[in-house]
């Protein structure tokens, strides 16, 4: 996707002759873009484990560019034991993040066939930009699935802008490009289709506010922020055609866990009678469970991101921490929620559209039958 | 109400003998406590336009002093000509206001029966006075209402704590004393039953996080701030057992205009069988709509309101005001929604508690049938 007229992903590497990758540091945004060069395993452990970058898709390709960066330090004796170092070091950064589990399985993996210490570089290169071209490939199919539904609500509408709302960040800023969510709003703009895109700002980490608007305004999607407060208000007056979300983690029932807020919508959508998408990556999808409710555990964060927000010191163009909160008051900080499959039109993977029920995931996925 | 430990209301006079008249001023609030003086009918305009102060019942009130005080700057010479711009000199302050309306209507009606200059200045203090009189009577007994279904509710919890969310500010800084949604837990509080509050935040103004956390951490409520996309999750887990909120402007079927995100929260009430339940003086009541969603327009205001949002600055203790979206984004704020009848459980007013319908209305107000 666009930057400032110029094509970008979110993490990429210079090949075997440097030892640099980079990364876009989603922690000024989106006051500030500033690449940020990963030349160790030790700026790249940094980087996932104080968010330099975030969302599960990014966070696995990055842990395999660490292992891929840990390998050009690893000496000549014992480099086995210094990579298994390594990669228990990428584990340690965000413990629970299951798809960098899995990256680090695979890295794990290619380790026990390198043979030579000569080819351990390229081995782990080779790898990393694997992982990262299924990620984009995986993105660029659900965007491909999306659009086919999007075309269809346009023709209905016969050609009038589709609005489309979302919460959170399910962009490329999530992903490595495309996005999940906003893939088929990415295909739908670069196709020719009307769209325009209700901006959840997502307190209390404000992702929609900014990421996601950063992300749609660079590409020059049409598109406005508003409070999260305000989408069933819209959904009420005929503003909204189609609500598309993410997913952090979906059961084979179809149960959807995502940014807390989601259910909110979902219910405001159902009342009102408006399709409930939510697209995903079938990496995200739990097989293993079938309740939601009872199976996923929902994230309790620090209270401080409740109390304090960050933004643009308009004086000085400076980022700046605010308090919102009387100095005495509590806080609680709940990360997700569990959207209901009752609630959920459909959901949109990489191998198609299918409706939120074990019947309906399993037809796409049979192997997991 | 209590502020460190001291008994306040959020307007009162000094008596005919003195020219001032004193406001909390909320725009500082909750990060600096400061009481204002109003010493002259533009001072007094000034608070209304600029909103020192917000809260219907509460603009009303501060309206009718903002004669009072016109009337002691009355020249002896064409006093009622000048009490008359005073009048339209308030209208204008807020000109959707209907409580400020109201006020200045009856202090218009004193005006006319006013016989002598000497008369002026203590006819229009009895009347001011007798509003915030009467606006403390509607609150107190909307509190003690309120108590009786409170009291009922915790009997069925055997006493275990009982949870209220509320959204936005409907306390005792948007009228005088008690509050509406928050005068029945004032009273539940005072009478010794377990009481604990979950505060939606209430973007894009933050009135819940900055004003009605500061009110009941003032009084020593136990409360907790979340992000406005919380309350669903809460609900769907059993940590709600009633939700409590103010309203703008009801139907006389029991449709209710409330601040924005209101519909969202009744949603999720309805959708987990928590009673939800919207406290009111009666005269918010318009008595002349039967149909919320096509006969109350919704205002739209700043967009500003999104962008910028204004905290206490960490580093040196000065109120700040930081920008959260990209510069090019486009942002919109409606700020109320709509909760049809259908899903609230029932309104406390002043007179008692009916449902939300036309049959239960009326039969606390027969005399509006």
């Amino acid at each position: 996707m666009k930057i400032n007229g110029k094509p970008y992903t979110s993490i990429w590497d210079e090949g075997e002759t440097s030892p640099r990758v980079y990364i876009i540091d989603q922690r000024p945004l989106p006051h500030r873009f500033e690449v940020e060069e990963l030349d160790s395993l030790e700026s790249c452990a940094t980087a996932i484990r104080e968010m330099h970058l975030r969302g599960a898709p990014l966070i696995g390709v990055a842990a395999a560019y660490g292992m891929y960066l840990a390998a050009r330090e690893a000496p000549l004796k014992n480099w086995r034991e210094h990579m298994l170092q390594a990669a228990q070091q990428l584990l340690n950064t965000r413990p629970t993040a299951v798809d960098l589990t899995k990256a680090i399985e695979q890295q794990k993996q290619v380790l026990t066939q390198v043979k030579n210490f000569s080819n351990l570089v390229s081995a782990h290169l080779a790898k990393a930009r694997e992982i990262r071209k299924q990620s984009i490939e995986q993105c660029r199919r659900i965007g491909k699935h999306g659009l086919s539904l999007l075309r269809k609500l346009s023709a209905k509408k016969k050609g009038q802008t589709l609005n489309i709302l979302t919460h959170c960040n399910a962009g490329w800023l999530a992903c490595v490009d495309y996005g999940t969510a906003l893939a088929p709003i990415y295909a739908a703009f670069d196709s020719g289709l009307k769209v325009h895109v209700w901006v959840d700002e997502t307190r209390p980490r404000n992702q929609g506010a900014r990421l996601t608007a950063f992300e749609l305004g660079q590409h020059g999607i049409p598109h406005t922020v508003i409070a999260d407060n305000t989408g069933g208000h819209l959904m009420q007056h005929g503003m909204v055609d189609l609500v598309l979300v993410g997913s952090d983690r979906t059961t084979r029932t179809g149960d959807v866990a995502n940014k807390i807020g989601t259910y909110l919508k979902a219910l405001a959508a159902y009342d009102n009678h408006i399709p409930f998408y939510v697209a995903l990556p079938a990496s995200s999808i739990d097989f293993s469970i079938t309740d939601g409710f009872r199976q996923i555990p929902i994230e309790e964060r620090s209270e401080s991101e409740i109390h304090y927000l960050q933004g643009k010191n308009p004086g000085n163009g400076q980022l700046q921490s605010i308090r919102l909160t009387p100095d005495l008051s509590p806080a609680s900080n709940f990360s997700f929620d569990l959207t209901p499959a009752r609630l959920v039109t459909g959901l949109i993977t990489e191998r198609g559209i299918c409706t939120a029920s074990e019947k309906g995931i399993l037809k796409l996925f049979p192997e997991k039958n």
